[in-house]
């Protein structure tokens, strides 16, 4: 591949991090990307949406990760380039002419995402996979001006790169597999910020036994501990914050809540800003998506608490003011109790539609093959002394127990009101007591029919 | 004082926070005063507005700090309810009924803030005490609801204690005073979400020594090391965190933006939302104030990037994408030599009264006595063996080079361009190479008249 | 059980420890056990042995392990205290009157180690336990003396918890079981002196959902994470730190040299200190077993150093400026090669019983029932919602993996010369080449047969 | 100077530090030096001595410190080879060939220190920095010889750096100045396994700003404020840790116990392990020097206290089992109330000569200028911007407060007992009495005439 062109600033700057020390930018493209329009927006993007209402701490923004991945990308770039640099072509070592192009992708890996991503896709059929490549590829954004300047084609390379349509796969593994920067930066930063002590593993110790190999990247054989322990804190993660009932509960209200007004939008009687507008009308474009934020999103929240509609008004209460739902697990057998206790909870005056949901939240900690998905072909190989490899799994009898299981739950979410105790006598007691004989330990569960004498 | 009635909460609610592990909601009304729309209102408002233009971590709202200060002064009365509980009154001991009532003052010492206080209040006439006392105090609120249950007139002396006008000085001086919880809780915070190191200090150690005396709070004389040590942290975050010029210059963007924006709504072509709408008008209400929030703020800024006034538009951009300016430090001798410098920002094609400002910044990290202002009559007193009181900087070296200065320092700020190196020649150059004549080591400085051979 | 009679200190007394904060003292009881001179003996053995070899920073010593098991008891009877009071007899909840006992248990259940203890007990006969239970009960030892001050037969009730033979579990299981205070304390401590990140967990959540049951200890389920994160954390402790090869290979060495201090004191030529003589005389008493330290040994090994006895002269060398011996895993498959190998060792010079050792290395990290044996019947149970308890490894997948396996390994240790490689050539070239044909990867292996072509 | 033969390991060997991270091992030398026996020996030998008695977790060696001065001196030669190398001599740049130099010097500073050097020091004659140019040019020792292997006069090289003759000031004050690796490692060490908070200073800014110059090593402007808080640091380390008063006390002891060994030996009835009596003789070698550690003068304090010499056997105890002595501050005009107080304390049966002592406990925490002395012509001076130097305490009121200053106090040591409270009366009560009423807040003052009527 051809070196790129990389004009070096002629002071490194740094920037404070409270994960990484010290952020270190020494290439002027990299401080342009920074200082674009469409990169500063993630400060006003937080990187784990609702958990804020269940970890207060949790504030910190896409802004701050997608540093935090280009620098754990440089890092490893230092350490690649040192200890492990390409002798001659085909070798297995490191080409050290990707690292400008790899420290990009790991700046932009995210670029794409919007306020809410998972919830806004899902009603307004964005994708912010799509959409990050448009950003890095539409001449019109400040990224793109900024990395055309290395090279005419840098910006369709880096976009390749995060596509993982790029050849070389030490370069796209840097990025995305099951040991990537962008996770070891999350784990990390999300445990920071939250302030659980679950997502902290030997960052330090993993950065000494990284190496590329011939079809990626893998870990020296010293270093196997390290690595099993970063695949179990990112278990625990999932288990203790991503999938935490609360955060759940307040991503239902929110898909309610947009749901609704996408309705009220239709009636035409929605106040709504201009950007906002265009996503409910369908017809929407790059500029007005580069302009959402949280901040946006939840000024339009807090015009619809006054909105005439009682259910959006209630629903962006709700989400403004951290009123969340109740839930319970269930699985496939106590699923079937649901239109009954759906019944329930409309004789108790609410409506199902908009109060209620199934949640599933269900991740696969680690997978040692699988030909497609989200992970292919990125089991994490372990290198022995004599060179050979070893996947995981076969060393570790904790990942061997994650390996690909799915862990997670389903849940039931309604209104709490349907779990009031009757220290004062209601009208809708008796639905209410009817409902909690069906919940016990937090789950649902069978009512067994009261035994006769004779049986 | 009467006890009040304090409804427990039938199993303690936690809440995870890095900075104090967890906080202990033990009482119902705090958790009201939690649940209200006032007080999620602030994880809207960042604790440190632009501060996180310069330490991308400093997210965390006022949301947190508010909980934090609460939890500490939960800790120092459970200390001083079992180490120095009243014995009879006017003992100069803790009077634990008034439990209850700090906390809640703790809590709420801050709810009347709103998005960028101060910048905000300076043109707008808001006063975030006065608007404090009203949302406690006005009967409409959800936080003077919460309060009222506990008794009639708990809202008016939770107000009191904030106000500094309630009898008992011990309950006052935990809340407001030289070494108070806000203190204690936002130097940690700040410290912990920027990533600096300054802030630490041995907050383990403040708490083993805090004590209640006949005119309030003091600490024995074994931790005097320990708030020496927090004394020259409050000084260290205010040198690099508070008046770090770069969090200066985007506040003197906000002004002129804010101010630029008062001046369009004039001429009725400003976009803008309802609610700052009616503070451009001049008739705003509790409740426009109490919808206020940064969301609310950058929705409106983003929106203003459009407009067809050039300088608004402009300083908007520069607010939201980060485009700080530039700045010297000057003094009262240099001072003389801006109005030649505006003229040359003029004549580069800049309004100075949009593009430049003197700002100040100055602390007094300690003070041991002044009859009046801000730190009146709080001197930190450590109790000797013996029982009686020495002021701080009698014992300590540090405190006392720190007592009554007031350390940081005034700057011109300007726009960045005016610094610009004559790389590429262009138009302005002459102009950029006048000024720069008057700058060095980060200081305004006067030329000397070149010397003649015959002097 | 009878109310203790318990003089209580004019101020708590604290000590500063870095893995708890304070240690804190409020009982002339504990304190008297402190100063007495069996106690203070502890802060000259160290906690990890010769793992300081491997890790340098582990040079804590017994000392600040029992007094931090101690905290942590005292912690936990606090929250017992305040929130599962015992509220009639036989109701399950905690007994306030077992604090004192159980704190005193806490701080003296390793009382009875000496330097090296392992290896210490397999040559001389001694037995922690058993010398634990008489320097408590022994009438001549100072904490015997400051016990019996609580009440004549308090001594035989600390010696009782720490024998698990004491009625009550709850007690007892707060000093020995699965997730007891001792373990509790020393993963912690370990980690943070050994500098590894493996050894921490969420301390605080954990004892947020401790509390009491009818049959001892457990867990409220909204902590299961915390608790089974502790049983992760053991795991990677072992494996990282307790089984490390080089730390075994120090105590390998250190076998064999007390093995032949023994056999040259048989000879009468042995130069030792009067206390150790004693041992190796197969007569000793209380008093010299409480006169030995690490510092002790290591002044003995330090003259034997000049011995003429030339093995044990080089085996004390080897110890003290820590010259391990190599190793390679074995299996039951590759033992079968090590006659053929201890015969190429002593080819090259060494004598394999001196220089060679089977060492197996194995903890079974977590065992859900087992009737007998050192964690008989003390499982980890999570109590559900409603009071029924599930056994950890039900709920968690990562405890199911590794219950009841044995996770380690068998190694065999050699002299490292044995794996030089032939830059410079010697005259044992030819038996080091053999000897390395059956090592690879760390691990011992057959050879095959060179295949003939005819096959 | 000529380029030193540095033979590189083939992989880089790490350590684990808890306070580093990871010690990085990358040259034979370095590798060579570390397993000498002198340099094992301070594993032995503890970096605080006395003050683990106070701080129960400062049982870390002077292996670890010296293994850290080397890491951080190895991370600086890094840092100005990467930023400031040497253009063409005498730019005042970095002479990258200086940099195993520095590093084995950093490595082996401390290297002449035995146990308890200060004390043992002053009763023996010996001298640490004597002995460590010894260890490192005698032709006997495991150290020269690892050192002559880089080149002939490579030993006398580096114990010149130590000694601070070598000329270029550079290597000289990366070692020995007021901002030296050594300083930085000890400050950060000592706070981590005391577990005070106070060492923590932000050694990564540090090491972001710290540059050579001309005549030595200077600090960028934009790190003023880290290397103000590194002194403000160490001055709180000094009053807070290293001046202790119970550290000092058993400091005290120790130097009475030692003199009464003299004495005691010198009438030919002490038990005593070879090495030492040869001091005690005043004829002893290197050799005898090597062999002294911690261990070996416990082993002989641990036979001392069966002694027949009561006051032998009884200091003996003290200092084994941690029995202090009380203090009180003193002034010049308290002193004079010293032979009356002795006086009492000879009363009260305790011998003067070996139960009180006045000890002294001053440090100057920064000095900007002196000729001679310990921080001779080391001020530390920060760059600006155009290159001049500005000296520190003329940019900081802290630093300009201690400029200069000795910190620090004086205190008259004696016999706890003087201070018994009399709940139970006892013979020596009535001078006990006396003894108290000079002593108030934790100082000696002088007694106040009763007032007559008259007056």
């Amino acid at each position: 591949m051809p070196k790129f062109y990389s004009e070096k600033l002629p002071h490194e700057v740094v920037l404070r991090d409270p994960v990484h020390g010290y952020i270190h930018i020494e290439d002027q493209v990299v401080l342009n990307i920074l200082k674009s329009k469409e990169f500063q927006r993630m400060r006003r993007i937080k990187q784990l949406g609702p958990v804020s209402y269940v970890f207060p701490g949790a504030t910190h923004t896409r802004f701050e990760h997608n540093l935090g991945v280009y620098e754990l990308t440089r890092r490893i770039c230092n350490i690649f380039a040192k200890k492990y640099p390409l002798v001659k072509p085909g070798d297995g070592l490191w080409d050290v002419d990707n690292r400008l192009l790899v420290e990009c992708a790991g700046l932009l890996h995210d670029i794409g995402h919007g306020p809410y991503s998972h919830t806004f896709e899902h009603l307004f059929g964005t994708n912010h996979e799509v959409l990050g490549q448009k950003i890095i590829t539409d001449p019109n954004t400040e990224i793109n001006h900024a990395l055309r300047k290395v090279a005419p084609n840098f910006p369709e390379l880096v976009a390749s790169v995060i596509a993982k349509t790029y050849p070389n796969p030490q370069v796209v593994k840097m990025i995305s597999s099951q040991a990537d920067a962008d996770r070891m930066d999350y784990l990390q930063r999300d445990a920071y910020f939250t302030g659980v002590s679950y997502g902290h593993f030997d960052i330090s110790r993993v950065l000494r036994v990284i190496r590329p190999y011939q079809n990626g990247i893998c870990f020296n054989n010293n270093g196997m501990h390290a690595v099993e322990d970063y695949i179990v804190s990112r278990y625990q993660m999932y288990q203790q914050v991503y999938f935490h009932r609360v955060g759940r509960s307040m991503e239902v209200i929110l898909h309610h809540l947009l749901q609704r007004a996408k309705d009220v939008y239709q009636q035409g009687t929605l106040p709504v800003t201009p950007e906002l507008a265009r996503f409910l009308a369908g017809k929407w474009t790059l500029d007005d998506y580069l302009k959402l934020d949280d901040g946006v999103m939840e000024t339009n929240f807090s015009m619809w608490t006054d909105s005439s509609d009682q259910i959006l008004a209630d629903l962006a209460k709700r989400y403004l003011f951290r009123k969340q739902l109740a839930s319970v697990k269930i699985d496939p057998e106590t699923k079937k109790l649901l239109p009954k206790l759906k019944n329930l909870i409309k004789e108790a005056g609410f409506d199902p539609e908009y109060y209620t949901e199934i949640n599933s939240a269900f991740d696969e900690p680690y997978d040692a093959y699988k030909p497609t998905g989200k992970n292919a072909n990125s089991q994490i190989e372990i290198m022995q002394d004599d060179g050979t490899l070893i996947e995981l799994s076969e060393l570790s009898p904790l990942v061997k127990a994650l390996n690909g299981t799915f862990q997670g739950d389903e849940r039931f979410f309604f209104p709490k009101t349907m779990l009031a105790k009757n220290d004062e006598p209601q009208i809708f007691d008796p639905i209410y007591q009817e409902f909690q004989k069906y919940v016990r330990n937090g789950e649902l569960r069978y009512l067994r029919r009261p035994k006769k004498k004779s049986e």
